[in-house]
């Protein structure tokens, strides 16, 4: 669909006030295919309507010139949805406001991009993590069925007709697309561990201010945490069909305000070359324009992709032919979220998938 | 012009390797207004054939995906360029080769903008500290007066109709633009200094690895440089119409890859009010799409500006009523040269000033 | 006094959760002048002893190896202090605390120096921005005449013989230093305000995470903040015997753990040569230890003192031989703060005044 | 022995200009063992007189105040290193002028402590990464043997006597401290492969401004190099015993001045317990004062050892009591070179092993 022919689209995010909000706010006030349909920006339910606050309040960035108007966060109500006919709604609020909020916007006849972890996973284990209670859960149940996880390189299809899309996590984008192509070719020798040591920048912490997120903790600093239970394990095991024992994942904090890399140490099961494998995977991704396969032995580093949709992967494959390593990097804050939400929001609605991400 | 009904240019880019080269190309890859027109990114005049350069090759980070194409890098080339009809070329090579190629390329009909200082300045003894030599000097005398100094802010009538638009260097845009407004409105006791204390990323200080430049001597680090006679001086005198000893501009260089920030200290002839100045700055930017005038007391910070090609200018007035300080903010690599040579292209072509920059 | 000699001095530091209060920690323990007489490290006063802490726990920098021991963490308690004999209790306390316990610590027969602003101040106008509140008034307003500001560099000789030492701020010792050499020598046209444009890491603003303290406020960015109104204003004020409206300081936050540079612009009474100026600089500082005196143009920058007790002062003067810029440097959590409490000490205590600081 | 009763040791260093350099300068200059005798830091071989250097220009941070003397950096000269009584030379060279002064060292009677690679591998298949060509090589081949590899905590005793010890490599130590007690109880299944991911700052990369160690560069960026093939290897697989398709190696660049971790993947042998594992690593570590043991699940980082000399070790074990995580974490500057280097003196010359280094 080009630039000059597109349908309309109405949107609403709620949950504005994050980092990741910030970026889709961004993009969507800049996606060619939302022009005249400035997108709602949603406060708290029911918040007075004299506590008015300005999107540029939240993140001055986005402030106005003279030539352009301020735009208003405006109080979250499911009647005001309706009537001004959104029809897409992103949720990057609390995985419990997700939870649910998103049965209601389906039931409003309103499509839900979720940003959060909520709808994620499919088994209760994988969940548990997350204590998610849901107050009505024969309906929770079956709309967790109905929730397409978020990947478009994995499940574009699906996407396109979900009415409820599980945007997927940081760490697990990152890691999911640089295992499947090699997992789906059989290539692995699982009898190994496929260690992933991933790295992520500060914003991936959030925006709430802690002993974690000070300037002075981060800065000049390396750290691991969740060592052996990050809350993105299931979705890896989920996604690539592993079981727990096939697969470690360490993350560490980077002083550096975005942006993941994960290295990937993969045993192969047969002796393979640079050539079959950079082939495996050109092929994994030829219909995807937001993933880039480089060229072995270069390899993908933060820099290039930071404020980009696009999640680089490259590998190096070692001198016996079987020991690899995979590197896959992508920025958090919009292959790892905002932007992998819109650009599930483009396959949703009709648009070309990059629309608005390049 | 909407994105629907754009004309073409035909565009190409010299001396694409360096910071604002690949920022230059980012932005015109993107542009609305080019699109069918990919604009030419020329290498070394005579560069042999075999020396095949991507333009990923420079800035991997404009690497393609699997549906896009890798972009090359040509041998620059007069007659390629007049057969292919270029009517934009960029200059953003040195100051010595931007002197020598400018005539060249208006003589060809080509319309020039660049990006180096060479074309900046009208008096001699400002550009003596550039020692440009002039193979014809009258002819560059000519030229010289005819260049139009590449500050839309300043002179949007003149660059429209422009041939050769000389781009204001970075820290000239900064300042300049915090004190146009309250010089024009002759609001200034000259008989005090202005001080401008600027800070600028390392970026600023190109691509070229030095000692100063080192990760190890910038990282965690604020030094001054260039104290009392920084290149960019003559820029202020000439287009504030100061005199050398009414302004101080002492450069510092940030822990940071980009941005300026730059404090201004100036006196009022007369007691004013917070409401009165900012009457004055929104005036004078009524009309201005890439200038954002805060409200005071609210200031710019780098943040808020970085990879966009915004300048915001804020101030806060003295208890005193006289003692301001102007506080003016962009990105060195985007307002402060790609960014706004792409909005001095847009008003050259009758595009919306602002098209791609948004 | 040498390292072979020494005699032994009792010390006790209250507050040492914070980034001063680990610089302190950090300094007492390898001074060579208290080898043998291991500091106390207080918490609050009254805590059950159930809550055993190490200083390792909120320092880890500080842990033992194998052959050394950890250090608790004792509650505070005056009698404690007593019958272990400390001689100087340090305060790296909130003001409020400092302004309760030095009248108390005294009337122990214990000399105190004081990190916070509680006793910096002499006029009651100064230190109203501190909204300290005192109990017996009366005793406070006594104990204030008797307060030494603890900069050695101006009154070495007091402090050796004080009781109670208020030990700078960070901004207020960057300044104090570079200008008192040129007031002192009656240079200064005070017709021209002296403008300090001061920048300073993020420890600067403390342990608490706040909005302005998380990393991704602080990372690769520039902010100004207190403008006309910070709180260190006041000590410039005493300390260099300025009037208001003759000294503006500008505070900004760096992105960087720590470290401040203030460039400072004075304007002098006389045309002047770097050679004259240089000589001022020179012997107002021949007698100190932790100043050094860069020679012009050289400039000092943060690289230079950072982990260090050094002040670093430059100067370069302009063409007119009248427009002078001054250049200071130090590290806040040392010059500072810690390693400035430790210098007292030394003068207090009869070390050398450099002793386990170089 | 202690800090009263020490003898002197005359020392010097050769290849005082980098950042190792700088720092073993910084530590012989406050070490208390050295007192009274001044290092000599050493110059080009035959630099002219005329051109003094002092230390102050090559490293400015260590520049002198009114109360002390700035330290000249002198040419070169055997002769007049005998002269003075050198008995320790250290040696921050590049290997190649390494491996050609050691031999000349110890022929005049001075032992020798090098902090390049050039004596550092006793098997030829290791060195060859080096290309080191030996103009004796019978000499070259019997001094090899004779060097020991200077790391304190395997090599204590054969430090102590040695003339020519071989300082290791960063990365070499924080590994290889990390696996020497595993590996030495024999607890690790090397059927599975060890896989060292390892982060290092910009230091580690030398002070020579290149593309890699350009602010741009490394500023907001993570990037591996080396993969498969970095130097340090062949440091780790004779000082652990291990065969080359036992342990995987991979070097990442951070963005940060200094600060080395390592994530240490490694499969035990049989089902074990923090405990178990806690009193192995605190039982090999017992008498090393520049070792510290966290209490798992507590894990070392950048930030605890930064400016220490302190090498700090961690682990996590998963729950399957086999797979364990080791995280270890130094200074490349100071354990991974100068700090270690001192530390080998220490031991040398009879003085405490953390003599200077606390």
């Amino acid at each position: 669909m080009s630039a000059g022919t597109h349908k309309t689209v109405k949107t609403a995010v709620a949950g504005v006030s994050g980092y990741a909000g910030g970026e889709l706010a961004r993009l969507l006030l800049a996606h060619p295919g939302l022009q005249g349909q400035t997108p709602l920006f949603l406060g708290r339910m029911g918040a007075a309507s004299a506590e008015k606050t300005l999107l540029s309040d939240l993140h001055p960035q986005l402030s106005a010139s003279a030539l352009t108007s301020e735009i208003e966060v405006i109080p979250f109500d499911w009647a005001m949805l309706k009537q001004q006919g959104v029809e897409i709604l992103y949720l990057a609020t609390p995985h419990e406001q997700a939870r649910e909020w998103a049965p209601q916007a389906l039931a409003n006849g309103i499509r839900v991009i979720d940003l959060s972890a909520a709808w994620r996973l499919q088994q209760d284990s994988n969940r548990a993590i997350y204590k998610l209670e849901d107050a009505d859960s024969a309906l929770a149940a079956k709309l967790q069925k109905e929730a397409v996880y978020g990947c478009p390189e994995l499940h574009r299809a699906e996407i396109a007709s979900a009415r409820l899309v599980a945007n997927p996590g940081c760490y697990a984008t990152t890691i999911i697309l640089a295992l499947a192509p090699l997992l789906k070719a059989r290539l692995v020798d699982l009898s190994f561990d496929i260690i992933c040591d991933a790295k992520s920048g500060v914003s991936g912490a959030g925006k709430a201010p802690t002993a974690k997120t000070h300037f002075m903790y981060g800065a000049d600093n390396l750290s691991l945490y969740a060592v052996f239970n990050h809350r993105h394990r299931g979705e890896l095991l989920e996604q690539l069909g592993l079981q727990p024992e096939q697969i470690q994942f360490t993350p560490h904090l980077l002083p550096i305000p975005r942006g993941i890399l994960a290295t990937i140490y993969v045993r192969l099961k047969n002796k393979s070359t640079a050539a079959d494998l950079q082939a495996v995977f050109d092929k994994f991704y030829a219909e995807s324009p937001m993933v880039r396969v480089r060229r072995s032995p270069a390899l993908p580093q933060i820099a290039h992709i930071v404020r980009t949709n696009f999640c680089d992967i490259g590998f190096e494959l070692g001198p016996d032919g079987k020991r690899l390593i995979v590197v896959s990097c992508l920025d958090n804050l919009l292959k790892g979220a905002a932007g992998q939400a819109v650009q599930n929001m483009n396959l949703m609605c009709g648009f070309n998938e990059s629309e608005g991400l390049l």
